[in-house]
């Protein structure tokens, strides 16, 4: 049980630890975007809040992995309708353990679940499992030259979250495995509930007046309803 | 488990080309609401978020349909009331795949799901089955000539979600029949759990405070209690 | 099934009639509050948001109920800090149907389901029951004269959401008994779920940086951390 | 079952009793954030949202305890990235009777719940309990000085949820058992379920558009992909 306590006073460092090294890490995504912004003179449009690093992290004896959201990008058609360009993504990092309550950040190994997979982590039961195959050159000459496959395992108390990364062309094979508590998952699993939606990005849909400074949008009576579009073939 | 992948993949050319496709169909709902607008001065209400998309879609081999929340929409009464005049719904458009990862919008049919109906599809257990049917010309002289079937069926690994539409004029049936994972049953049922009490406009009563630029709405001592109005008899 | 669509369509007639009695009704407890608002010289504060319709309404043959959210009200200590002063609820209003698709709403029976009731309703299992007893006169002279009694019990098909009212001073007695489909009852849980936190006054909290235009909050390194306080004994 | 009644009526005046106690009581961490804020040239970002009580209390014949979000705060690094410096948590506060409907709030304990802990709390079955130990002093000299601890423990119509602290110092032991029914543990769970991901920061992930007043980002179609990202060793 002191295990347990000892363990929450440490995460403060492990947080902070993570979450500096995040911001070098994450520089190559955010940043580049951010740039980009720029060079195309949307730089008005960036705000600070645009870097903000707040990942759920579960620290282990050999190894770590932490989540944080990634939110869809939208691009502006002709039309003028904005459209989803990148979905968005939950993404994990996972670390191998280098001394007590020090993790190896620059080696770390990242696998973004997809909407979908995160469905099937919500949708998990006690004793089920999943497993999801990416291939980062799919459809490339390079395909099948990198594999990486998450597995959710149940164990007695939670499950065992495990990564494996094979290289054909260096050879080379990387392997994590996080036993997860009960406790843990239910974080995981509410925490990635709470964000689905944002990363399909419903949550711009549903949001639209309130993005329109709480001006209310109302229509004609004359209007043709949905019901009538629907209906109307 | 490649095949996963690979659809993973070929969704994000799949997304640009539904959505792109889906500007141009929805403009007959959307952008006539805008010219409304207009119309009747509130140009400068409109704003270009009033016209984002990002449809939830499952892709098969034989057949597609994508979701997406439409919120209600307010009508002022006389009083200064915002009162709902068109209730919001998920609509949910189904089309035929007319070649590798191609699908015919042109000919797609759509199914507009009602709060009550999003609450069976929330509901429903993993043998559970349900289903929905509506007559667009309800209640008019061509009452029961158009005739819609959604479905919602268990099987083996999750659900298949079928569509028919028969038209008794044309003598002409459509049908659409698309097998769910439960992974991607489970994004369904937690993206449509978010967005209900949006079409339901619940979302307008809950934020009315933070609309009002964040100031904090607060009143006199004296004023009348909910309970007592509630006992006021 | 066609009664179910033939509902959906009729729906959009009742919601008018239903919302348009709803602002004589309400107005009782909204503009007096405005009212007050206004004498004490927040004016400015008021805005039309603060008058949105939006009950979700359940119609059957012999009677109809709805549900409404009912914020909390603040109040402001000399300390500056705000407190909640009047709880919310969620506003159940029943009615007596008065013939077809009419529903009698200057007869109609209020009653304030509070946050541990809302609890209850969310709670409640596939065979559960559950039952609230109110008293207007609760601790006054007039206790004991008017009764209230919301009861929800399981059929085969879902539940009877019943209200009693007797009122032993006129010797009469009020009955509403609305059989609600299992779809009918998701949207009540979902709907009240996802109202709870709101008529709680949490997500007040959890806005307030939201509330200050998007600025982000943070303190200096100096700063007590939470798990000081809670052991600074 | 007059009783419920009666309790209702009676949380009004507790509430306020136990709020306005609450500011004295909180100002030992709010208000110092405040000052550190001015004294950082912040002041202008401050406003009086920043205190707002709303707790959940569940008052019993010998004691009673209170629920409220406390959310992180963030600092910013050098690179301008905002990162989470102290986590969020819920505090429950306790208090043991002192007369009828009145409370000792002078001598409470409180204890903070991690993300993690709320995520136990939040999974807990009908017949399940769970058991968290707190040790101010932990990895200090005092270590072992004072412990905390907080267990939830079925029972037949919902929870015990106690609190024991002992302090070896002084040689005291205080108790507080509170009896939660099913429908007080289910609202608290719900209002967990919607607190965790404010208290993990993610909330402030997903708003990001939503803080720059709506402005919708997009970003130019040559950005590297996360998919890419991840796929790029």
């Amino acid at each position: 049980m002191l295990k347990l306590s000892r363990a929450l006073r440490s995460y403060s460092r492990h947080q902070l630890l993570e979450v500096v090294s995040s911001t070098k890490v994450e520089v190559a995504g955010f940043s580049t975007a951010t740039n980009n912004y720029s060079a195309k003179g949307y730089n008005n449009n960036y705000n600070s809040s645009d870097r903000i690093f707040a990942p759920y992290s579960v620290y282990k004896g050999k190894a770590a992995f932490s989540l944080s959201p990634c939110l869809p990008t939208f691009t502006k058609l002709d039309s003028g309708a904005l459209v989803v360009e990148r979905r968005g993504s939950i993404m994990m990092s996972f670390m191998h353990a280098i001394g007590e309550h020090k993790y190896d950040w620059e080696k770390r190994q990242r696998f973004a679940l997809s909407a979908t997979e995160v469905g099937s982590l919500i949708a998990i039961g006690p004793q089920d499992s999943c497993e999801f195959f990416h291939d980062p050159s799919m459809k490339s000459s390079n395909a099948g030259q990198v594999r990486k496959n998450l597995s959710i395992k149940p164990h007695s108390n939670g499950y065992f979250v495990s990564l494996n990364v094979v290289n054909i062309v260096l050879n080379t094979k990387d392997s994590f495995s996080v036993p997860v508590t009960t406790a843990e998952f239910a974080v995981m699993k509410t925490a990635c509930s709470f964000a689905l939606p944002h990363i399909m990005g419903w949550d711009r849909l549903t949001n639209q007046q309130m993005q329109s400074n709480g001006t209310v949008g109302f229509q004609s009576k004359t209007n043709p309803q949905i019901l009538d579009l629907e209906w109307d073939k």
